[in-house]
C-alpha cells in the first residue's frame, strides 16, 4: 500500500541479522546501541538461536517500562510480559488455557459484534462457545453495559461464560472507547469474575478529534485495589499495526495481570511447546517499545516517519468517512481509529433476491459485484457478524491518498448503479 | 555452543530485511540476487508484509526444487508445499487437522518411543489418544513392522489409530533408518491406511558410515503408483537444524501428498486463522533450499563452512558415542544422525530408592544430582519415554569439541561415583 517501513526498526533488525554491520558507518549509533543490547540477551549473541519461551528477558524489560510510560506509571512487571507470534498467537493461547467443560459447562466466550474473525474461529477450533455482545451502531459503535448484561444472562442458560473481549480501537469498526464505557465494562468483569481480554493492537491508531486510547490496565489501575487486586486481564499489543506495520515479522506481546500461580504455570508450559516465538520479531516489537528519544541521533528521523504515517491515516480516514457519507444508501460512522472503515449499506429487496437464488448472503453477493466490476476487493460485514437485515462491508483506508480517492470515487459510482439496478 | 551461523544466509536475511543494503559494495552479488528474488514476490517489496498463508510462492517453487534434486527427481508440486513456523508449528497443524472423534473412536496417533515430547503435548492438547510403538534399542534403535502391529492392534481395541509419527534420523535416538525399513513401515501404512507422518528435520545430520537418509516421499516413489497414489503423507523440515541451527528464525516447510481436496480446503483455512509464519523464517529456510551453487561467488565459503559445521557434529558424535561405551554402566548406541546422545544408564536399586523417596523418577533424580554435582545439565529419558525399568538420558553433541571432552570426562566420573555411593 505504499507505507514506507520505519528506517529505524529495519536498520536494528538488520545489525541483529548480519552483526558484521555493527562495524559498518553507514548505521547510527543509536540503532548500534539498540541491536548490540539485544544481542547480548540473546544465546550466542546470536538471533538464531532459540530464546526462552517467554520471549527474551531484556525485551519484556523495555516491554514493561513502555507500558509504564504509557500508562503514567502505572507499574507494570517484566514477568507479566510474554512476547507472542504476533497478538493472533496471543490470544488464541490465552483462551486456550481459559476454555475448558463440555455440555453446559462449555466456556462461553463474549466478543463483541461486529468482531474480528480470529475470534470466532479460535472459539470454534477450542469447541468453545461464542457469546455475541452487539455494539451500537447508531451511538458509533459504542458498548453498553446493559448488552453485556443481556447476553451474558442468555448465554448463562447453556453455557459457562468465563471470557469477555473487547477491541479497543475496534476492528472492524474503528470507534475508541471512552474511559466511562472502559470503566463500567471493568466494573461489569469483576461483578461477573470475567477474564478481560482487551484486544489493544490499535492503540496508536487513533486519528479523532477528543478520542484518546486509555489502556484497560491503566483505568483498571486507577478504579482501586478491589478491582486491580482482582480483575484478570490479558491485554495484547503487535508490531503489525500502529506506524510501523511490520506485520511479517509475526511480532507481538501479551501482558496478563492476575493470573493465578498455577495457572501461569500452565501458560508457560503451553508456550514451551511452540518453543519461542521468532526472535526477529521479538527484535521488531523492541523497536516499538524502545524507540529513538530526544537527543537521540535517529529520533528526528524516526519522529518524522512516524508522524507522517499517523498523518496520513488521519487524513485518510476522514477522506473515506466523509466520502462514503455523501453516497445515498451507505452510512458510516466515524473512523475514530484503527485502520477500517465498516459502513452501512443499503442492498435492495431485489439483490437480496438475487443473491439467495445464488446462495450468498446480500453483503457477499454486493462485495462479488463490486469486485466483479471494479476490481475494488472489500470484505464483507457478514465475516465479522452484523445485526440481522442490516449489511457492511470492511474496507481498510491503506492506500495511498490519490489511490484512495480514485477508489471511493468507483465504489461511489458502482454504488449508485447497484442501486439503480435492483430498485 | 560456538556454531557460527552460515554467513550466507545471513547476508540475505539482512539484505531483505533493510533493501538499502543491496547498493553496499560489502555484500556478495549472489547474496543481493537471492534478495532480490525472495523481495520481489514479498507484497511491497517488503518482509514486513504478511505473505499468503501457505507462504511465499518463490520460496514454495525453491522447496519443491529442493525436494526435487534430494529425491534424485521425484517430482514435487510447490502446490503441496507449505511453509511453516518451525517444524513445530506444521507437526501440530497437521495433526490438528487428523484428529477428531469421541470415546472409542478418538483418533489414535503412533508415535514411537523414545519420542520427541512435542508429540505427546500436542496429542494430549488436542485430545488423542497417544499409542506407542517401541523403537529397540538392542538393534540401534531399530523400528520393526512387527511391533509396529502389535501396537496398532492393541490400540484399536480403544481408540481409532489414524496417524503413524515416524521420526527420521531419531530425535532423542540417533538412529538413521535403512531404506529397507522404510519400504515396510510404507507397506503397513498403505495396508493400513494410516496417514504418514515423517518428521524429516535431521535429514542433513548424518554421519555413521553407510547410513544415508532416504526420505519417505523418495521411496513412496519409487515403490510405485499404488502407493504413491494413496498413502497420505506429510514431511516436514526446518531451519533449526542441520549445518544452519537457525532455531530461532522459526522457518519450516512441510510437503504433503495425496491429501483429500477437502482436507487441503480445511487446511488452508486453519493455516489461515494464524494468518502467515514469519517472513524473516521463510526467507531463512529459502536460502536453505537454494543455497549457493558452483561457479557462483559465495560458493566455496559456503560449502566451507557447511562443512566444517557438519564434520565437526560427526566428530563430536563419534566422540560422545566412544567416551559413553568406556563408562561401566552405560551402553550408548552409535549416533548415526541428528544431534543427541541417549545413552542407557544403569541405575543402582538404592538409588532408585531414593528417587522414590523424593518422589522422582529415577533418571530424573540422577539428572538432578548431576546438574547439581558437574553443574552439567541433560534431560532425562522418562521425558521421552523409555522401556518400563530401562533409564536414560539425551544430551545435545553441540559443545565445541574441548568443551565436550571435559564434559564427558566429568560426566564419566559422577557415573562412577554415583555406582559406587549406592553400590
Amino acid at each position: 500500500m505504499g507505507q514506507r517501513p520505519i528506517t529505524f526498526l529495519r536498520q536494528v533488525v538488520a545489525l541483529c541479522t548480519y552483526p558484521n554491520l555493527l562495524d559498518s558507518p553507514s548505521f547510527p549509533e543509536d540503532a548500534k546501541k539498540r541491536a548490540r543490547r539485544i544481542l547480548q540477551d540473546c544465546g550466542g549473541n546470536s538471533l538464531g538461536s532459540y530464546s526462552a519461551s517467554q520471549g527474551i528477558n531484556c525485551i519484556r524489560e523495555d516491554v514493561a517500562a513502555y507500558i509504564e510510560r504509557r500508562d503514567g506509571g502505572v507499574p507494570a512487571d517484566p514477568d507479566n510480559i510474554y512476547l507472542t507470534t504476533g497478538a493472533s498467537d496471543g490470544i488464541t493461547t490465552i483462551l486456550k488455557i481459559l476454555v475448558s467443560g463440555g455440555g453446559k459447562s462449555r466456556t462461553g466466550v463474549m466478543i463483541p459484534i461486529p468482531q474480528y474473525p480470529l475470534y470466532s474461529a479460535v472459539i470454534s477450533e477450542l469447541n468453545a462457545i461464542q457469546v455475541n455482545y452487539y455494539l451500537d451502531e447508531e451511538n458509533c459503535w459504542a458498548l453498553y453495559v446493559n448488552e453485556l448484561r443481556r447476553s451474558l444472562n442468555e448465554a448463562k442458560a447453556y453455557c459457562n461464560p468465563k471470557v469477555l473481549c473487547i477491541i479497543n480501537p475496534g476492528n472492524p469498526t474503528g470507534q475508541v472507547q471512552s474511559r466511562k464505557c472502559i470503566e463500567d465494562v471493568i466494573h461489569f468483569a469483576w461483578e461477573e469474575k470475567l477474564f478481560l481480554l482487551a484486544d489493544e493492537v490499535y492503540q496508536d491508531n487513533v486519528y479523532s478529534e477528543g478520542c484518546q486510547f486509555h489502556s484497560f490496565k491503566k483505568i483498571l489501575y486507577e478504579m482501586g485495589p478491589e478491582y486491580y487486586n482482582n480483575v484478570e486481564l490479558a491485554s495484547f499489543h503487535s508490531t503489525s499495526k500502529g506506524y510501523m506495520g511490520e506485520c511479517g515479522y509475526r511480532g507481538g506481546y501479551m501482558e496478563v495481570i492476575n493470573l493465578h500461580p498455577e495457572i501461569k504455570g500452565q501458560l508457560v508450559k503451553l508456550l514451551s511447546v511452540r518453543i519461542c516465538p521468532p526472535v526477529s520479531g521479538q527484535a521488531a516489537m523492541d523497536i516499538v517499545v524502545n524507540p529513538p528519544v530526544p537527543g537521540e541521533e535517529s529520533y528526528s528521523q524516526f519522529i518524522k516517519e512516524k508522524e507522517s504515517v499517523l498523518n496520513n491515516l488521519a487524513k485518510k480516514a476522514k477522506l473515506t468517512e466523509d466520502m462514503f457519507n455523501t453516497v445515498p444508501g451507505i452510512n458510516c460512522n466515524p473512523l475514530q481509529g484503527a485502520l477500517y472503515a465498516f459502513p452501512r449499506i443499503f442492498i435492495p429487496s431485489k439483490a437480496i433476491e438475487e443473491a439467495k437464488a445464488h446462495k450468498m448472503a446480500p453483503d457477499m453477493f454486493y462485495c462479488m459485484k463490486l469486485l466483479e466490476e471494479t476490481g475494488i476487493c472489500v470484505v464483507p460485514g457478514s465475516g465479522f457478524g452484523q445485526r440481522e437485515g442490516t449489511y457492511h462491508f470492511r474496507m481498510t483506508v491503506l492506500p495511498p491518498v490519490e489511490k484512495l480517492k480514485i477508489l471511493l470515487e468507483k465504489l461511489k459510482d458502482f454504488h449508485i448503479k447497484f442501486l439503480e439496478k435492483y430498485a
